[in-house]
This record gives structure tokens, sequence and C-alpha cells, in this order.
């Protein structure tokens, strides 16, 4: 079967948050964000300033409030029954009036649990709170929610292993196109327009209606080139590729919605001894981290065992970032590989491994690897070589 | 010179900030909205779970509160002296708690005016209000921000000028390569790639400092093909073209952070005189549309103008969206040429014009230009032909 969320694991999902609000003693639940509602619902949408609001009452009965354009849209893809609209935002009539109405009908009323109180102010959109259109008393869910998206199902992972094959191929086509004189932009829409046609053709029909918006494959640099890829955070800027260069890659691919993270440090030409020796201790730390991975230990230990590696090598002034994060529907989840993170780690978590040297004027190391927990340990999703010689562009 | 921001625009932007936070008798301005930081500063950055902050004191002191690793990109880009940072997020010390210490020793405590209170809950991101770690109480000017970013400079519908020019390029790539048998991904990865890179090409070094993380030129469908196209929020479903089938595209390509919106109807091969009906229907709206912006009216009066079109014509039921909406740094803004926005329009506001008609089975039809309002009507900033015959593909 193609990787996807089944309808089975829909409905499991929502029996969990029945279950969750109704163990609460909650009249309802109510989902504004929109990766929340593709969570519990299966639909794909434009997250816009037009809010896309999920409802659910305690004997299970489901209902979607979109703006009225959407309704066919959203009836054929969510399967839900009850797709209720307001005319538009923000109309004669806010949104968040309709949605007051909808949830009276729905008996959703008194005491209800929402993953935030109204709207995000998403694209300048402006409204009331929920507590304040229904009078009800508003019990924060949203943490409950993301706690269940961080243990990731056989589906999910699947799906995100399946994103990997994808990001690979992404990858290879990057490296392979990343020369000397050759720009930024040139290699990355090369590998990413081969990446994506060969992607929509081999899983092809299958895929039609699990892609979101902008979907494909994505494979680029984001400026990381030379010294600006000691900005772990560099934006674009169409560089063009020298001898010399350290360049640190991106890449993802949703399948279903659910993606990788692949990125490695490459280097043109033959690497100074300095290059070298970053590269190294960057690779010891990032095996030091994916052996720290484990059912029982918390997220602050893996972190805490990537600190004590750069302490004991001296390498702490070169450190940037924590060593990942959660990783799923969205591209970064809680929790986080994060010394201040204290989440305890569990079978089905998906993380990303991603811990860096960078060192202003030489450049930023770091590969990232996603990698789901097991029982015991870990399983690697993604399997791009690691080594230097592999990742080193005939310069 | 290249359109972009520059750094006297950026001034008298923050000088009419720090005057409103004056007039208010508040002690500091605190901005947590990516657009809005981008707005008073110039500083593109990745917005994350890691908050970027920044802030202004009465005597117009500036600072920005970044997670450590982007000290020097932020250094490097804002122009802002004073880079205060944080270790990580979530880190052993919240981003929160450092940010309440950088404000007191900035003076801005007792009275903030602040775009929000607190940093949105990005990508999972959780923390305490800004009212809680600073004791302060809280001022919202977030729509005094809005309001001022609505209405737009010279050099800003200049960008929007130079975007529309790319936009132009990638439809008219998307338009040649639309042909039946082609799929919707070989056609907008072509269009986009080449469009692109023509872009990068011309624009050059100028282009690169103002550059986002995936900006380049935008160039499809979104799924709104052949009877998915009455689905004014379809995503893509990677479908092939079909003689017959009604097209509804999107273009945009961001310069200086922001772009043009362009959108056109096309039919491949001889429309049918319903496409034609409805086409026509649709264009003589949009007119419609055009002829009633202008200043000293509201935006609720072009919605109303196009309404009354479509029920002097029997076109209701195929309304699915106001006229417009407010277009900058986001691809959305306030305000909306809805019914329900009574926003007087003035000079410098700009606006895309989208009236369209939806007919479930048939298809969506659906231009959209976008425009600057002058002092006494508007400037159409995109001017891609919106004749029928011009967009028949050959089918």
């Amino acid at each position: 079967m193609f990787p996807g969320i089944s309808d089975a694991e829909l409905e499991t999902r929502r029996q969990v948050l029945l279950d969750h609000i109704r163990s609460r003693n909650l009249n309802g639940l109510v989902l504004f964000d929109s990766s929340h509602i593709r969570y519990a619902t299966g639909f794909t949408f434009l997250s816009t300033e037009r809010p896309v609001i999920f409802a659910m009452g305690t004997t299970g009965d489901l209902a979607l409030l979109v703006p009225a354009f959407e309704r066919s849209h959203a009836s054929l893809k969510s399967g839900i029954e009850r797709v209720e609209t307001y005319a538009e935002y923000p109309g004669e009539m806010h949104p968040m009036i309709f949605l007051g109405e909808m949830l009276a009908d729905l008996g959703i009323v008194g005491r209800i649990g929402a993953d935030a109180d109204g709207y995000p102010g998403i694209l300048s959109y402006r409204g009331p709170a929920l507590g304040e259109v229904t009078g009800a008393a508003i019990t924060l869910v949203g943490d409950f929610v993301e706690e269940m998206m961080a243990i990731k199902s056989r589906e999910e992972i699947a799906a995100i292993r399946e994103s990997a094959t994808w990001c690979h191929l992404g990858h290879r086509l990057l490296q392979r196109y990343s020369l000397p004189g050759i720009t930024e932009g040139q290699a990355s829409v090369r590998a990413e327009s081969e990446a994506t046609l060969a992607m929509l053709d081999a899983l092809g029909a299958v895929l039609e209606s699990r892609l979101g918006s902008s979907d494909g494959v994505k494979a680029g640099y984001r400026g990381q080139i030379g010294r600006y890829s000691a900005f772990a955070h560099a934006v674009t800027g169409n560089h063009t590729f020298r001898r010399g260069d350290v360049l640190v890659s991106e890449t993802g691919a949703p399948v279903a919605g659910y993606s990788a993270e692949l990125e490695r440090t490459m280097v043109v030409g033959a690497a100074t001894d300095e290059q070298k020796r970053l590269f190294e201790h960057m690779a010891a730390a990032q095996a030091v981290a994916l052996r720290a991975i484990r059912p029982g230990r918390t997220c602050s230990d893996v972190d805490r065992d990537v600190l004590t590696y750069f302490e004991e090598n001296h390498l702490t002034q070169y450190w940037g970032q924590h060593t990942g994060h959660a990783i799923g529907l969205r591209d970064h989840e809680a929790p986080f590989l994060d010394v201040g993170d204290h989440t305890e780690i569990k079978p089905g978590m998906v993380f990303t491994v991603e811990p860096g040297l960078y060192v202003d004027g030489v450049g930023g190391f770091r590969h990232s690897d996603t990698v789901a927990v097991t029982k015991d340990g870990i399983d690697v999703l993604t399997y791009y070589p690691r080594d230097l010689e592999s990742l080193t562009i005939p310069g």
C-alpha cells in the first residue's frame, strides 16, 4: 500500500481526542491550527486569513466551518458530512460569529476544549476570542494534540521513510550539479525540477489526493555557501560555487504531508586541514547524538551528550544550535533535542539529528539525518553518505 | 536605482513608529511578527519557533533579540548595533526571560506598546506572555503597524512593479508549456525554473542581499484545472491538461520581499459557449472593480459594485470570494475589498482585483491583477492580456 494516512488511523486519532475531552468533562473540542485540523481529518487546505475550523461534540459528531467557496472542496476531501460555511472574511458577519452559532447548535457550550482561544493572526486576520463569542470557559488542549502528534504511527513513519527516498534523489542531483562556477540557483532549480518530476511520475495518481499546495522535492542551500554557511539560518543569496567553499545543503519532500529532513556538509575541491578537522568533529558529534537517542532517556540528555563532546574537544565556541527537533506534519515540531527540554524519549518519536559547528569566516558544518525511535534505539531513515570523501565535490 | 527599500525609508518608518508610541505615552515598542520586523528593519530571516524580537525605546534606541546562532547574520543584515542573544529555544532559560531583561535594560518598562502580547505559536513554540515576563501593561499597536504597511511608498510600489515583470515572464512560459497531455507539474516546474534563472541572471548581484529563503518566480495552477478550477483554494493534484479544461493560474515573484499577484483564466482548445459566457462576465466584473477603486470610496463600496453586477446578471449563485485584498510584504494583507471592510481607500494602497465565478462541474473563472491606488484612480501594475483569445491554449 502506498504511504499515506488511512481513514482508520484518522478515526483512531479522533477517538483519542474524544476520550481526552470526555475525561476532562469538556463539552466538545475546537481546533484552529491548520496542522491540528489536518491531523484530525486528513483535510489539506490553504491556511489563510479565512479561518477553517474543526469541531467535535462529545458524541463524536464532527463539523467543519469553512468560507463558502471551500464547501465543495472540504466536503470532497475531508469526508466530514457537516460542512458549514460563512460568507467571507471579514464579511458583513465575522466568521467567529458563525462559529459561535454552529457550536451552540452542536451542543458545544459551557466548557470547551480548544487548541487556542481563537484563530491565530495569519495574514492580517483579526477577530474575537472563542471565549468571547461563546461565553464558554476555554480549556487549552493544544499541548495534548502536540503530544499526540509527537508519537508517530507506522503509517506516519512509512510516509517519512518514503520522503527520505526523494530527499536522497534531490540531494544526489544537487551534489552532481553544484560545480565551481555554477550558481546556487542553477544547481537548486535543476535538482528540484528533475527530482520533483521523477517523484510525481513515480508516485503518480496515488499522490494526487495527498499533495499540498507547493509539494515536490526541495533541494538547495538557502545561502549556506562559503563563509555564509557559518550562518545556520542564512537566506538565499544566489552565490556562485568556488573551490574551497564549504556548503551546507537542505532537502525535503513531503509525502502525504510528512517530510524527512536530509542535510549534508560538502566541500568544493580538496578540504583544507581546518575544514577536515571541523568536519570530522561534526560527524563525531552526530555519532554521539545518534547513540544517545533511545527510549527512557530525555531529549535534554541527548543534547547534553553532544555538548559534553564539544566541551571535551574545546569546540564549545563553535556551537550554534541544539541537537535537533521533532518533525512530521510540520518541519519543526516539539519536543526539541535541547538541554531545556526534559521530555522523555518514546518509541514512535521522529527527530532530526543535526549538531553543528559554526565558524565565522570559515563556514558551517552540519549534517541532518531523520531518525525514528524504536523500542530500544533508533531507525535512521536517511542514509545518504556522511563521509568527507563522498561529500567532496570535484573542484 | 534597483527597486528595494532604502535605509532612509526604513528610518522614516521607525520615526513614525516612535512618534506613535510617544503620542500614546508608551515607554517603548516591541514587535514579534516577522513581517513587522522586516518592515521596521529590513532584516530578512527565517521565522521559526526561535523568536526574533525587535525593540525600540522612546529615545529611538534599537535592539534585536535573536538566538545566538543568528548574531552575526543579524548584525550584518539589520544594521542594528545592539543585537542581543538567548542560547536556544526552549533552552535552559526561556527566550522571553532574556527579553524581559533586555527591555528592562533599555528602560522599556511599565507601559509597553507591542504588536502582540507574546510570540505567536509558530512551529510548536510555547512561552509566557510579554505582560507576564515584564509586569508591564501591554498596549496592542499591531493594527497601527498594519495601517502603516497598507500605504505603500514609491519604493514599495517600484518593487511590486518590478515583481510584475517577472510574474509576466513566468506566466508567459506557463501558458506556452500548458499543452494537452502535459501535466500541471511539468508545465509549472519548467516555467518556474526558466523564469527564476532569468530573474536571477537579470537582476544579479543587486538582488542577492534582498532575497528571501525560497524566492524566485512561482507559476502554476495549484490544482485549479478542469472541474477543480471551481475550487478557489484547490491544492495541487498534478492533473494532466485536456482539451476543454478551464485553467486558473497563479504567479508571484518577490522583489525585495514584495510581490505582485498575477492570475489568469485560460481555456484549453476552443471555449464552449458556456465557458465564453462565464469568462466574459468575469472579465466585465473585473472591469467594474477596476473602475470602482479610487480614493475616498471604501473597500466595501468596491465589493458592493461587483456584487451588484453579479446580481443584475443573475450570477450571484456563482459568487465565491470577495473582490480582492491588499498585498505587500505578505501575500494577503488588510484591508480587504470586502463588503464587511469599510476602510477608506487611500493613495498608496495596493490591491489585488480578482472577482471570480465558480461553477461546480464546469470550472472557475478568475483573473487577478495588482493595482496601486493613485491620487485620483489606479495604476494597474500587471498588464498580461485579459481577453479570451489571448488566453486560449491550442488544443
